[in-house]
């Protein structure tokens, strides 16, 4: 099945855009995981088995994972959700970029070693290093294009013949890059006029909305400036404002809490 | 010891702009090796062993171990080079890049999980992402500038008011991003004309050339384009033309024939 229908199948079934964020670090989990064997394991274990009724995709961030060596708990919280939630789709937040051998290294590392059905890419290195993810045509491939952070209009609103540099990646990732059927793009909620822009230039595309909660994006911009006509083809993440709910021992049931009211608030507009 | 200082004296020491590209892959590694219980270490010490004296800096790329879930044969083979050779600076070659909060996370994994002495990173995000890496005084950050890929150009060449993306960069480095004197760029050898005008706005700040041996650059128009006064300032990346120069039981020593030549072929131009 392709990730596209893998998606749609998750949304429809929870009746849900929301993505919950696993971006686990050992220092904000509740004290009493700890000192477990697999403390990110345990904490993301709770955190799905209280919420996967209520999401459409999970996305861990590896990076929160490698920075301790913890990859191991990473491999044990993907394979937690192929054998809890096989129908929830998996998205690696990433960021890879390289050259073709490398790059080709990375889509590896996402797709094989990790299995995850889509994986976040930078596209600065050009559409050549993108190529060895896009060959994967099950596989998702979700570009960086108008980034959530403060600073990224930095470079992504850089105009060239009177064109910001995120709008020629949109315009890409729909007309050329996306032959396979399997691109999506990523959309900052905290810019709802570029994702406006960005939504129009790519058609139904599914966008991957990070921004949402502790970022500070607007929901009812963000759903005005996002969906499509068919109210969906967007993934909205929330990481710290759904796993971070509480920090006590009721945290997963105040991450459902939390992401209930992420899903109400969104289906509000749909 | 700063970044600059620990390359510099690696440098001098050796007489070397060489660095060897450790992009060591199982299915490329002798044959000899390939039943050992650590075959990317194994190669990778034997390497190391065979050209220490030859170089002024090693460069790991991260998802040829990522890729296998062989962290642990990185972990050792950077082990091994602290002990090995410890003045020889190590560059994890990553091209890491996320929203701040992330951005620290891929920070703590090169410079604390990974103990390297520096590593690339990717400016598309804006600057405020770099600054987590830009914090760590003491170790390089070495940003995408120019890449050595034939689709390079495709962003990096995209010209806002008339300067392109790359150029933009390169004067950020120098006059932003570099307060702790931490800033390094990479720019392609397969470009010397984007490489000439880079070594112009960033003066003698070093820079990482991949795209020498196997991608084809030519050494002459590099050196020419990118050497500074003091007839160093570049960290000549190879990785497949040396730790591939034979792929039988004498690979270590045809690996140090070819650094060899490379260095003998650099500093006919210092």
């Amino acid at each position: 099945m392709s990730f596209y229908q893998k998606l749609k199948t998750a949304v429809d079934a929870n009746h849900s855009l929301v993505c919950v964020g696993l971006d686990s670090e050992l220092n904000r989990i509740p004290e009493f995981l700890k000192n477990h064997t697999y403390p990110l394991f345990e904490f993301n274990k709770r955190i799905i088995e209280a919420t996967s009724d209520l999401v459409c995709a999970y996305k861990p961030q590896i990076a929160y994972y490698a920075a301790c060596g913890k990859e191991n708990e990473l491999l044990m919280t993907l394979d937690f959700l192929r054998s809890h939630c096989p129908n929830i789709p998996i998205i690696l937040d990433a960021k890879r970029g390289d050259i073709g051998a490398t790059a080709r290294m990375y889509a590896k590392e996402a797709f094989e070693h990790y299995q995850a059905d889509a994986v976040t890419v930078n596209p600065f290195m050009g559409g050549d290093t993108l190529q060895p993810f896009l060959d994967y045509s099950e596989k998702g491939v979700i570009v960086l294009c108008r980034t959530s952070n403060p600073g990224a209009e930095e470079f992504q609103n850089l105009k060239s013949d009177g064109i910001p540099l995120f709008q020629i990646i949109a315009r890409k990732a729909a007309n050329e890059w996306n032959k396979n059927k399997n691109v999506l793009v990523v959309v900052g909620a905290t810019y709802p006029e570029e994702l406006t822009t960005v939504r129009h230039l790519i058609g139904d595309m599914p966008i991957l909305l990070p921004g949402i909660g502790a970022q500070g994006g607007n929901i009812e911009l963000a759903m005005k400036a996002g969906l499509t006509a068919a109210k969906d083809g967007l993934i909205v993440n929330s990481s710290r404002g759904i796993i971070y709910a509480s920090i006590e021992n009721d945290f997963a049931e105040k991450a459902r809490a939390a992401a209930e009211e992420l899903l109400q608030a969104i289906n509000a507009f749909r």
